[in-house]
């Protein structure tokens, strides 16, 4: 059982106001929490429905901490306090079935690490080796000489084509597609059609990256798409032929990049943003959710937009579109002005 | 056997100009139409198309009878009626093979209603509970101690993770990915990467909604993710953690609604439209497509473009935007008389 | 063995250069190339990477051969042939299993061609037809009554709904979803709520298309989506019910086309772009990137932007928008000279 003054030890905080002995039975957002329930305040404009919460407690932040009158569990990071309580409450974690599915279809030859699980109608094909305490969830397909490392998860139905190489504590959520063809023709004027690039290359993930749900990375057309060590890929994203995504970068759903640009390290991709083919991106560079980026990008710079500027230049720029109808005004009192002075 | 009378009476409409007695074996749209056929004219931007169409008959509005001269069945609603008669036409519905395919897993202790269809290679995990007449399509999976109502239809390869709550009559379109992680991780400055937040929410989906094809609907952080009663989402939709929808709204295709952002009843996202995260769209809001949303939107307001301006305001900008070339002319204009004034 | 003189020979290219006879084993990007692998400069971007690269050759252009001093290969198309040398030294492509598959369902009375290949778990329905040659990924879904041409793939984990007809050596990728419902509702006022239009129609794809992962490709309410021949389509497309997509035309990622709109022929819709419905596109048209298209574009047109101007036009005023600053100094210094003539 858990209290308000227990929850606090247990994450490093301490209790201020009322009710540090009052039992909580679990966790829920600002305005759905109940009187034995905790919350938190992780956004200065959610204060409104802090002071109207009915939780047992809410954690805040130290710098907030005298601020308020309500029952407050006092931590550096609320959110982070908040994750670690969640989890005393979590329902219990999904065990995943040891061993494989009597369903599934294992090629022979395919090598097996110990302690993994695959699913019901998962199929692993011929040559593919699989780390230890990997998991391949149901209807899952993995391809021809295909390499997953350690503790890698993969949700149902998701796709490996073949000769991918994915690293250890990888997760790939469901309906992912990693390696299909890329994205290229030739065009043959004489028969006026478009002939198929053949794409020989493969995808490599690197360790520790996740992939969300209906995610589409394509197969080098020669040479490896590459996602580099803790990248994190939100849903919907579109990762073309010969990317390369630098280690620890964040690309948010929606986004699409195209083929052969180079991402450096610790860039951030907003929602919806469309980067062009063969550009570079300097490391920890920012782009706003739904610009649209044409050329380089210098390390540490932040753009945003439709023309890819810098986010100040562009911030300046739409200021001045919202000004148009007064400079028109303004351009049109002039023009009156000098009539009469002519 | 149907002609353009009967066809006419079926549907509380009347027959005007020649024709009534022909023989209709099938629809087809206005130009496609052969002289057994039936087609509507429901876009006044058709009328060229049902002018020259070669139909035994065009359902037209009451209001429009007069202004033409082929042969008419007159109704309220074109294509309501139209709808109707197509119904007539259509081929009959795929039979739904009753019971559990003998290819299918369902979990022993999983509660299965009465006249249940599930498909060949569909995994029923432990837990889960589906209602009655549910139909679950080949190769789907269901998570752990997930719900499914009454009458819902879930097509092939569709995944729906563990503990989703989803109602009665739902319809979810083929490679939707329901309850995978939120997209959350707290950047670890000593370690250098983002370390993953656990999202043991789930997401809820009330009666009457429809999910299209590839959509994804990440599971709440904690609590839940909810689209509310006859909610309509189209295909390719991401839907983000903790978000709300509101009863009978429509999101377009290729939307994106960032994470914890509440839509109201009866609110319209047209296509593309990209959504920042903690806001609140008011009901019967309506934004126009490819829209960028980053504050919060009024009850019933119409909001456009990437700015979110209201669409008056939006439209009236652009026209501004168009007319820059004659600004500068002006402008330049200004400048020599007021030099040659000086 | 292949030597750099033995690949120009198969590529009816030219030595330029020393080095003629240095044995190749492979091919490489040029940043990447050993001196025992063979790379091409595509793209004039790529010179300087050229001039460092360890390869034992680079591809290049006729124009190109006298501008550089290390060893080339001159030939007419750098790209061509660079793919066909790409085959020299590919994997050997994944072997399809002859027959089909103990773990596939097939309808006892779908008609089979000779020499197919279907995979485990995957579902083949009543009434499917397929034509020889044709390859049946893993755990995809072919629904009842549909016709698939002759050496067409079917890549793991694709869903083709019911009635579809796809022609000869189309290739579709995994998690691509064709003839789901459109998405179709009518509002009705007195229940206040939407009310599902019925999607009887089908998709037809004809010969040599190619269709990307996760895209979907929805049925037509009645009568067809089509989609022409040789038309390419990428990944995360949404085609709407009842659009018709013109021979040999290029889609590119995360491109949305709405409802009844129609595509001429070699049209080419780059990433990110959003179509309204009922259009007509005229053949051999372009549309960039990220574009918004609300009214008809005529046959050869290229149309940029959000508002859908003439390429020119569209970079003309962006340009203005830029000098926006500049046109606000220009006119407050104007005015200020203005108020001193008063």
């Amino acid at each position: 059982m858990h209290t308000v003054r227990s929850l606090a030890e247990l994450v490093g905080g301490t209790v201020a106001g009322h009710g540090a002995g009052t039992v909580v039975t679990g966790i829920n957002d600002l305005r759905s929490a109940q009187p034995d329930q905790v919350s938190f305040l992780g956004n200065a404009k959610y204060e409104p429905q802090a002071r109207e919460s009915r939780a047992a407690a809410i954690l805040v932040r130290l710098e907030d901490a005298e601020r308020f009158s309500f029952t407050r569990i006092v931590v550096k990071s609320p959110s982070a306090a908040f994750a670690k309580i969640a989890g005393f409450f979590a329902p219990p974690p999904i065990r995943d079935e040891p061993g494989i599915h009597r369903a599934a279809i294992v090629a022979p030859d395919a090598l097996i690490g110990e302690g993994i699980s695959v699913g019901p109608h998962a199929v692993i094909s011929a040559g593919v080796r699989l780390g230890s305490r990997v998991v391949i969830g149901a209807n899952s397909f993995i391809g021809e000489g295909t390499t997953i490392g350690d503790e890698t998860r993969i949700y149902p139905l998701v796709t490996v084509r073949e000769r991918c190489v994915i690293g250890a504590r990888v997760i790939i959520h469901s309906g992912a597609v990693i390696g299909a063809d890329g994205f290229g023709y030739d065009f043959d004027p004489a028969q006026g059609r478009h002939v198929k690039i053949v794409h020989t290359g493969f995808v490599q993930i690197d360790d520790d990256v996740e992939i969300g749900s209906n995610t589409t990375v394509d197969r080098g057309r020669f040479g490896r798409t590459h996602i580099g060590q803790g990248a994190k890929i939100d849903n919907l994203v579109m990762i073309a032929h010969n990317v390369t995504i630098g280690a620890h970068s964040i690309v948010v759903a929606q986004t699409g990049i195209s083929g052969s640009t180079s991402l450096g390290k610790c860039v951030t991709l907003a929602g919806q943003v469309g980067l062009a083919g063969h550009l570079t991106v300097g490391d920890k560079a920012t782009v706003t959710a739904q610009s649209g980026i044409n050329k380089d990008v210098p390390a540490g710079a932040i753009i945003a937009g439709r023309h890819a500027m810098p986010l100040r230049e562009s911030l300046k720029m739409e200021a001045l579109m919202r000004r148009l109808p007064e400079l028109v005004e303004r351009l049109k009192a002039l023009e009156d002005k000098v009539k009469s002075l002519e």
